[in-house]
């Protein structure tokens, strides 16, 4: 990555997500104005090819991209990076002509798609999901309703997960058009953190697009796989978030009378930070390892049948996974340090708890998490680490 | 106590804390008219003697009104029951004219008192307490800034932790009625939970009181003193919370598909819920025993010289530290079982944990409990466990 | 208890278990003499009722005893308690006779009892046990064998809980002497902790004893009313270890140079003994409530037929749990503060650590115990904390 | 690194650290054969670089060999790297004639050198040491009493922290052959785990060296620096035995009955190992960082002024900190699978924890590494993390 682009990336966090920004967790109504800044480092979509008019950097970059975007806001890094669990669906399995026409404009734009997955009874386990995509000559018409689903209300397109009207054991990942004839916006959920995002539960009903915009494989597989990315990238947020937690307690402590001096010659603070430290640390050095193991992948000739093969990657679950506990554990002792006025809106502590809560909690729980990491990478002795 | 009483309180939570009641996570401005309610069951500040009119309920039955309450919603029972320790201030080491003049108005009118004692470079360390009580003849004038105090606003009277003019080294305890000129509100703290209860930061400017209206003995070992009844009381609301937690937990379990069944068939759900229970009969348990050992000394005839020499109970230090460690335990993993679910406001459950962070940070973060243990308990070896 | 007692008691720990007291982790091969010495106290199976010539001390009253002795040594602690196993459930289900002919004995003479419950294929999951009682004639013939008992070797009377030989379906609690043919010692195991403790595999070949020797009820859940006893008194242990390397480590830290004093005067160190002190101060506690649940129990006049309802108390199961997780984290905390030496035989702390981790494997590991709680105390809403 | 060479480690761990190899925890008197055939493998001292005769892999390699030795024993691995502390500070602070003459020897013969750092009252207080080094002539006189330094009986020669007798704020490292007159084994440490290890405390009376014998730098910070190696291999053998306590556990799964099936069908063991696999992975991924950071510096053409600048790398500290931890867990929730056979020496189970604790304990322990990351990399804005 040109070292400009990180420093257009901290100079974006700084005039937009610094100071005193309470709309970021206002559960504002509007998609944010700030994302039209974001859009003129030349940045939104960082990701998307070249060949398609994108700036191409890996998932490795990608993770420092959101760990500086999250010590802003980790709902603003949310909106901005979550387009990639759909576009990267798209990039290694849709036809040429759906990337020319879907992809290219995100990149030239910076627009969003979003993905729709899970439903009410089809959460963790998403073999339960009941929205059906059914053929009718050369269309696909899709009906069912999706629980969570982000940035879908301004999105340009979705991703689908449907049933096979015809084959009940077959899921199609299908791309709708935002402005398809029965795409309705049921709510946008009233979340606890990441206030700065939009998610949503969405109806969609008789929604007909061409047979053609369905993805090549299984739909379930294909959702497995564009997490991946998306999975580092949660876990990337936990970085931002855990390393605010920690500058804000090296601030405070600073001009926090303590005995003679301030918090900051206390043995114990000291303690406690060197903890998070080191939490922090290995947070980054896991990320990091994870995101190459996902460049390595895309970088190859094959990328789709490999990842097709493979389906999720084994660091994507445990970069999830331990980055949602350590970075809780960084939280928690965080908002212990302040005393009561830790326990006020004044500090950013009781957001930022509220923020990193969802690493643990989105796109699989570590119960959902640790079985997937048993059945596919314990049992299977050479595939352990 | 008189099972009627239990009944009538938990009456009361089923009535007026029960169902949508989103007011009491709104930092509405007004005090909640449920508190009229909590009157009418007779058992407003439940613990005031009767020979003052009061109900005389002990310490032991206190845990378990408090944890009734909190079930329903913690800010309310931090409401009812932190008068406590103002009142046991004045009860203790108050002449009788003030027992007579204060706390039996509050008995018949269950009205509130507030405590103030810390200040913005005084929370832990009180010994840095700037605020001044200055004799004038026969009048005390206090003057000076609080930081964190509840109830205040409403309060009958407050307790004023201020440091001797003419003794930098001694403190007074002094009672100030709410109506005295020069008491102003500064502010409502926007606290992060518990926000059904109304907390302030308050300006004392020359109060002036008579000087009958100072408790006897050093201000800072009052504190002390009343805060053995308030932090073993605030323990016990983490059990009410931890208590709704594992209930949400059980409700949403049987209505939640999971493979073949629910939630509630999967052995990982039943060990969870094992690890709460146990913890949330610990929790009980400890409470239960650190308020027998108040009320044995309440009991006894000498009670106000015998807590002077004590100071700080040592089973009021550990219940507090033990129940926000478990009670935080317990709201952690219980957050983790709604999936996304769980991180919006559909369910209650982000409301509890922000509610039950408060144990581990009012009335001294565990650092300072610690520290204190180790000197009073851990030094001197008889003073062991 | 008389104060006598407990002094006694102490200077048994003092004189027997202080000191260099090496054979203590040596699995020696004979029951140790210090056996005598507590027998010399008249204290030996303190438990046994007054009518049978015992000492008739409750379970609180235990609990303080095996914590004394527990600081000292938890192997000898728990050679000396856990005959309770089996003398409760012949006290509570065995006949007159039995009770005469076998528990006053052993109030006389201060000798042992055993229980032979768990089989190699029958640990976590009882009703696996393979063990057969046949009825021939006047006389029950037992065969099977037993994994791990405690005392088995040296122990007057062994209790086998067997399957029916004519009803796989019932188990029968069977009182069988030591001295009968076909009792054969396999092994003794060689524990990684407790190691002044004798634990062996057992088999059992044809033992041929009277009918009336069998205990009234069914086997498996005698067994599980005669843990209620010992799993309070395991948990027990865990106090008098955690008091131990407290202890331990005051004693270290007094005249360990830390820069300018000693180790005494760092607040990390105080932090960290605050928080054990906090632990092993609700250990008590909880232990202490669950003895008394249980004594509440005895004290009736049908201790038989409510246990026999009831089979698991609920504050055993969270008073073992609870203790061995306590206990585990203060004795993992304290072996980190010596440093290197904390890693040698110099200190004892590798002896403690070794030692405290059989309150979380036996009678029941904290996955089984949950489970039962879930079962037995969740599941059920009125039986909920 | 040749796939050659791992695959010689791996055979050499499966010839000779498989099976009930019960020496390797026996604390055997004398240097163990098995260190022979290690040397056989040409891989002894495999860091020493290609121009003194070695084999000159990089630290990152380190970690996959240490990784797999520790998997067959913790102690072995040790004794086989820990030579790298000694031999790294010859490397870039000694004279070429110093590290022909000792160096090239230990590349050749696979020979061992200690490093005698530690004292009574300087443990994680280096600046307290009291050896002196007094220069004589041309020539050093080393005499002092060191408290753990490994190898040094078998060892060719030592590295020596001594204080300047001339200048007590100054420290030396000096290069003491084994078979200085003067150099006295005092004792063998009776260590809790990595009995196949030999530490010893050592006294240096009048120890007689060439002046050239002394490294160029600070000893002080020389020891810093040649702890950057052994720290990270330390944290290494945490991967290794946390690997073998998961292997230990899937095996004993597999045949180990558990309802209808094995232990192997229990969700609850997934979660445990799902658990696990994420620790390893995360620990293997930093410690590979770790390395790499190590690497880095030591291919750039003045690895020895950047070493002097730096001291002690972060991932140093942070791997050794987060594997001590994880590893900890990791072995603590391993040894709780197995009931009460897990609590005898049938399983290695014990071994294992034991070995496993001495991560966080040697070369200093987590409260002296957080100090050390507070203050050399949180308080410096720009090297946090």
């Amino acid at each position: 990555m040109n070292p400009e682009d990180l420093k257009a990336v901290r100079q974006f966090v700084k005039n937009e997500l610094g100071g005193d920004n309470a709309q970021l967790d206002a559960l504002s109504e509007k998609p944010l104005e700030l994302y039209d800044k974001f859009r003129q480092t030349g940045l939104a979509n960082w990701w998307l090819p070249e060949e398609l008019g994108g700036r191409g950097l890996g998932l490795e970059d990608s993770v420092e991209i959101v760990n500086e975007i999250a010590y802003g806001d980790a709902g603003v890094a949310f909106t901005l990076f979550i387009s990639v669990l759909g576009t990267s669906m798209v990039q290694l399995y849709g036809s040429d002509e759906l990337k020319a026409r879907y992809l290219a404009p995100m990149a030239a734009g910076g627009s969003f798609c979003a993905t729709l997955g899970s439903e009410r009874a089809a959460g963790s386990e998403l073999n339960k999901i009941e929205t059906v995509a059914a053929q009718d000559g050369n269309e696909l018409v899709v009906t069912g309703e999706k629980f969570f689903s982000t940035n879908t209300d301004f999105a340009d397109f979705l991703i689908v997960v449907a049933r096979a009207a015809d084959n009940p054991d077959t899921h199609h990942a299908v791309l709708v058009p935002r402005d398809t004839p029965g795409v309705e916006i049921v709510k946008r959920w009233d979340v606890i953190g990441l206030r700065a995002s939009h998610t949503y539960q969405v109806k969609l009903d008789n929604c007909r697009v061409p047979a053609a915009n369905r993805l090549e494989g299984s739909g379930l597989r294909l959702l497995e796989i564009g997490l991946n990315a998306s999975r580092i990238l949660i876990a990337a947020t936990a970085i931002g978030i855990a390393r605010r937690v920690r500058d804000h307690c090296m601030t405070y402590a600073k001009s926090k009378p303590f005995r003679d001096g301030t918090l900051l010659d206390s043995p114990v603070f000291a303690q406690k930070l060197g903890q998070m430290e080191m939490q922090i640390d290995v947070m980054k050095s896991h990320c990091l390892r994870a995101a190459r193991d996902y460049d390595k992948i895309m970088a190859g000739p094959d990328a789709g049948s490999v990842f097709a093969r493979q389906g999720t990657l084994k660091a994507a679950l445990t970069a999830k996974m331990f980055c949602g506990q350590a970075g809780w554990e960084v939280a928690s002792v965080g908002s212990e340090m302040f005393g009561g006025l830790g326990y006020t809106n004044e500090l950013p502590i009781g957001k930022l708890l509220r923020d990193i809560r969802y690493v643990s909690l989105v796109e699989g729980g570590d119960d959902v998490l640790r079985d997937l990491l048993f059945g596919r990478y314990v049992i299977p002795v050479p595939r352990r680490s």
